[in-house]
């Protein structure tokens, strides 16, 4: 009865608690996701996990999502998704004002030392011995890829018509993400502080004097 | 017979085939384990999967490693000396020329986006979930990095003496691990020849500028 009478009477304000309801429990399932892959590493992530992780049945969980593939590579979509939308609208809160370059590179370092990045290292590792799970998320990274690349360009005010600038921007993404795996196993965060301060002096060199 | 004559006679003459065969074996593991892991990733990279691609028997790879995390974390050492050393060996033949900046990045690209770091990502991702794992990975890691820093510094001639040239090399190295990231799913090889070729002007430009 609980379960039909939105359906029966059709109405959004009925219709809307349950779909609510549904769009809260897939959530708690993909932030759990996030947090099993980034603890307990790739083997031992599987479904019925994530979904006692979440306080979520196991046939609800199923509900939503089938496989463990499809529910943990949902998982980084929806943890990336949220951090490039919170990077957005920080930038939209400066209004067109120009971050520091160490603001922005200190904002992209916490998002590749994040969990989400240590979850997403997991998935990205396990990609890389089964055919049918690259295939799945070679797409998605380069979704993600793209899109943090051209927040990256904006938040830094770069010029990519520059020869060279784009190059600059790419290698900024690529240090932070050796960064991320250079904090996978040690805290790498005072090393980590020392070589962004620096960074930060050398990408307002380069893209300055190709600027000129 | 054949296994107690060495010992029984105690020369040098005849204990040594002995000894050549058991290091050719242990190499044949060690350089095996690096295969499997880089290619079937950690999970399925077992004791005897590996003694199997050296064609060497079960028995005689447990003789040498009683477990996979001792046979893994000695084949990361092993490999990583071997890449080490060559790295030094084509230093040592420059006979004090400093070789082109390009030529020493790509060199370090090669080394991190080759099968050993493929490998090495394995345990290191395996480790970040397993404490146990982790105690033996970190040492092995330092050591590894230590040595790593110390070539890059000697090939581009860095003074480390000045301010921010430690951390403009320790960029570089977590650039090209990044890069060895951007490369496990895809080919990521055209992309990085024009990265690393703008990296060259933008690092001989900051050491430059430092060294000023």
């Amino acid at each position: 009865m609980d379960v039909m009478e939105p359906r029966a009477t059709g109405t959004q304000a009925v219709r809307e608690p349950q779909q609510d309801r549904s769009r809260a429990t897939r959530r708690r399932l993909l932030e759990a996701a996030i947090d099993c892959l980034a603890t307990l590493g790739w083997s031992r992530t599987t479904v019925a996990v994530v979904a006692e992780r979440a306080g979520v049945s196991r046939g609800a969980a199923q509900h939503h999502f089938r496989t463990r593939e499809e529910l943990v590579t949902a998982a980084i979509e929806y943890g990336t998704e949220v951090r490039l939308r919170r990077m957005r609208e920080h930038l939209d809160a400066l209004a067109g004002r120009r971050p520091p370059t160490l603001d922005v590179l200190t904002l992209l370092a916490e998002m590749y030392t994040s969990p989400l990045f240590r979850a997403a290292l997991q998935l990205w590792v396990a990609a890389s011995s089964d055919e049918q799970l690259r295939a799945r998320v070679v797409p998605l990274e380069a979704r993600v890829g793209r899109e943090a690349h051209r927040l990256t360009v904006e938040a830094l005010g770069a010029d990519e018509s520059v020869p060279g600038v784009r190059e600059t921007v790419q290698a900024t993404l690529d240090l932070v993400r050796g960064l991320g795996l250079a904090d996978l196993l040690t805290d790498d965060s005072a090393r980590r502080s020392r070589l962004l301060r620096q960074w930060a002096v050398t990408l307002d060199m380069a893209l300055g004097a190709r600027a000129r």
